[in-house]
């Protein structure tokens, strides 16, 4: 049987790119059903609060920023970072039971992260890692995409990249793609599928990327992390250069960085980074390989979206499951059990 | 506990501006729940049936006039302002049950009213004051918003006007406004919330109308009548020329009449109309007026009806009420009291 | 009481024209809540299966066709015309449970139809009447639109062709439309309403096609065909010259065939063609004809949906019959007699 919901609570997720969150207006975001607005104060750190005006409900992040708080653009009210009331129109006195939630929220990688659950477990050393995004070396950029579907078929999707022969047939896939089998680990909240395609021609994308001519050694390992994370680790080396056991120096190599936060049960925000180990310093080349993979995702996104409608008109027909999806598969048991952990917590 | 139902019935609600219903089209409008035709017969006065063909459904006011009478565009039915069926194709004789439920209507003032509830118990007597607005003495002109939120969060809104210091930061909000108390009394079916403001600098729309320098005497009297009827009596007038003791003759005096009527329980028309008692011969200040106004009373529907999509969101969290909202309290147990007497009459 | 179900399943139902159905790429349409992929064999045969891939649920419309089978867009899997599965990705032996409903088709009169009840009851003998569509002696085109409505609100809009008087009084109405009244025969599953009207100056319309001055003998015969095919012979011929008694050949005649497709409970697609048996090769008068009959149905279209919303708002009012209603009576009589004895042997 389904979990009733569909993602846990006590997780990091990404609510924004940092430069998303500044100082000089809120950001209103969607996180696991909870809206939150976001600021940045003068020391630089983050307040994240419930987006609703405890006076009227009005969002907070409708209104504008005074110094380190926000204020509600209905009747002024003022809150400060901890959520604390600290002006009431026509009151002098100070009303304690003014306040509004708190969420627990760090900024690491260029990423604001916040966490939706109980306070009291929100540990840093939880945040999945995603240190490719601003290690000095490694060079690139990412988006966002905001889709209308279950955050759970991306996983599905980035799980097994045979879709790439398919729903990218004009550029990242290759008939190697969908017809070399994966090897799949897991351990704890990590799935890791790995596919090495030994000897193949490039695809178009990888053939530029490298600058070389000939066969090459091409892997796809896809690094799942709990419940929304993907790292790629992709790339090719010429043939020959020792790529699959270990010396991947003659080749060209890149770290797909994929967390995909639900926003509801029906909506998710998918942001994505595309970081690379060669040719550091091009820019031109950082703003391509973002557009390029941004035109990619949204190929993904119409058929994803249009999974979920599918998926939403016929309740009752399940989804099927192939080889290729024993990926997808170790995934969504391990997202299973965080809720199901949470929800025998809850039962206590 | 709330009443179930947002709106008494036996109101006169202003469903139409006088000018809006004429000779040569029939007007569809929904008054609480309610779908009407209107037209306005060889006589001028005023039709206003039940929106639905007795045949097929046909909304009446996708039809014309012929006479005075609506004809269905489907079939070519027609009634009378009576609701009676007068022609049915191919019939010779009447059909006594062709019948389309009528309702009360009244000219009065420019606005053309309806009566929702029993007929039996429309009495022009009820009808709302709003005799500025075809008043010799006074001069200025409205128009309609149709806002997607419950007709009450307007009248929230209108009855604690220190919202003018945030909403309309920019044009008639200065800190005065949030600054100074108000005293509220009540009677019946009515509301009165008063605010001076003695010897403060005026904001810049009264300071260009008054059209004099040096402080002024600002008031802010607010008079609701229940359940959706508020007349703004506000002004300004030289400091220390007897406006707080009743003599106004050296300021400038607007009354800005507004009358929000329910079409559903979740959408309402606001009617207003800005009158002042100076320059009534200045048609360009009437549409300047007209137009400003027009432009500040958008930035309060953004924020109400941003607030109706958070309280849908969040139909468990209360709106709390604060000092400045004890006009609106009141306002609310006025409408409250109306409706549960209706509903005691309907248990009986 | 109004039978559940809105349609039969156990029909012959219109899906597509035949040239919308070719080799190049596959089509989705919708039929009695049954989402089909169609699309068109080397042997010229049609396919129609669901429109949904059995792994993933994505729609197979999505995809594209390799030879006689249709590819999923996400992963590739391939299904020949059976719905046989014939490839999946990583997979050498085939899965047989990896199947795809199909429903029976038949190419006919330039239509595509299609069978969503039981297959073992598609007989070709049931296929509606609209051998006009390509039969040499006639002339003519048609177009399809799709409306947000049960698709028996057009059934009883052409059943009484008054409305023309109301709905189109500027093109083919006139006053003796509404003025004469109908004979109404039935039999199984057909109905026939049957309109002289003698001796009467000719509408607009109808003058133009005869080319003639004076009076005519002007007749609608409607014949419908349980549940959503309605054929009208309508016509002129000079008044004197025999038409009523059986010879038309100094008048002009033309056929209007509509079938009504259920996509769901509340839209349709509506297929209709106009033809003429005079001025067999003007081409310029078929595109004629056709563009303004396109646009005489788009106002039934602006008609029947405004009728739905009615009814929908008003679930408890019934609809009213009149005499003009007694050939759609009988129609949805028929109609209702599909549905019962469909449900009657589900029941068993």
């Amino acid at each position: 049987m389904q979990p009733k919901s569909s993602f846990p609570l006590n997780v990091w997720y990404v609510a924004a790119w940092s430069h998303e969150v500044g100082k000089r207006e809120p950001l209103g975001r969607t996180v696991c059903n909870r809206r939150m607005v976001l600021w940045r104060k003068s020391d630089n750190s983050i307040a994240a609060l419930e987006d609703l005006c405890w006076h009227r409900l009005l969002p907070l992040s409708m209104g504008w920023l005074e110094g380190d708080e926000v204020v509600c653009r209905y009747h002024g009210l003022a809150f400060d970072g901890k959520g604390k009331c600290t002006r009431i129109p026509s009151m002098d006195k100070e009303n304690s039971a003014a306040r509004v939630r708190t969420f627990p929220v760090l900024e690491k990688h260029r990423f604001i992260f916040v966490w939706p659950g109980d306070p009291a477990l929100a540990d840093p050393a939880l945040l999945p890692d995603l240190h490719w995004n601003d290690d000095p070396d490694w060079a690139g950029d990412g988006k966002t995409m905001f889709a209308k579907c279950d955050y759970r078929l991306f996983i599905d999707n980035l799980m097994d990249l045979t879709h790439e022969s398919f729903v990218h047939a004009t550029s990242i896939g290759n008939k190697h793609v969908a017809e070399t089998p994966m090897t799949t680990t897991h351990s704890g909240r990590t799935v890791t599928s790995t596919r090495w395609m030994l000897d193949v021609d490039a695809p178009p994308f990888w053939r530029t990327q490298l600058g070389k001519p000939g066969n090459v050694d091409r892997w796809q390992i896809i690094r799942f992390e709990a419940p929304c994370t993907i790292v790629l680790d992709v790339g090719v080396a010429p043939t020959g250069t020792g790529a699959p056991q270990g010396d991947r120096s003659k080749g060209v190599n890149g770290h797909v960085l994929n967390t995909i936060t639900p926003e509801t049960d029906g909506t998710c925000m998918y942001f994505w980074s595309l970081m690379r180990n060669y040719k550091l310093r091009d820019q031109s080349l950082t703003t391509f390989l973002r557009e390029a993979n941004a035109g990619i995702f949204v190929e993904d996104q119409v058929v994803v979206e249009a999974q979920q409608r599918a998926m939403d008109q016929n309740p009752h027909i399940p989804l099927r499951n192939l080889n290729i999806d024993a990926g997808a598969m170790r995934a969504r048991r391990a997202i299973d059990e965080m809720i199901a952990a949470e929800t025998r917590i809850a039962a206590e």
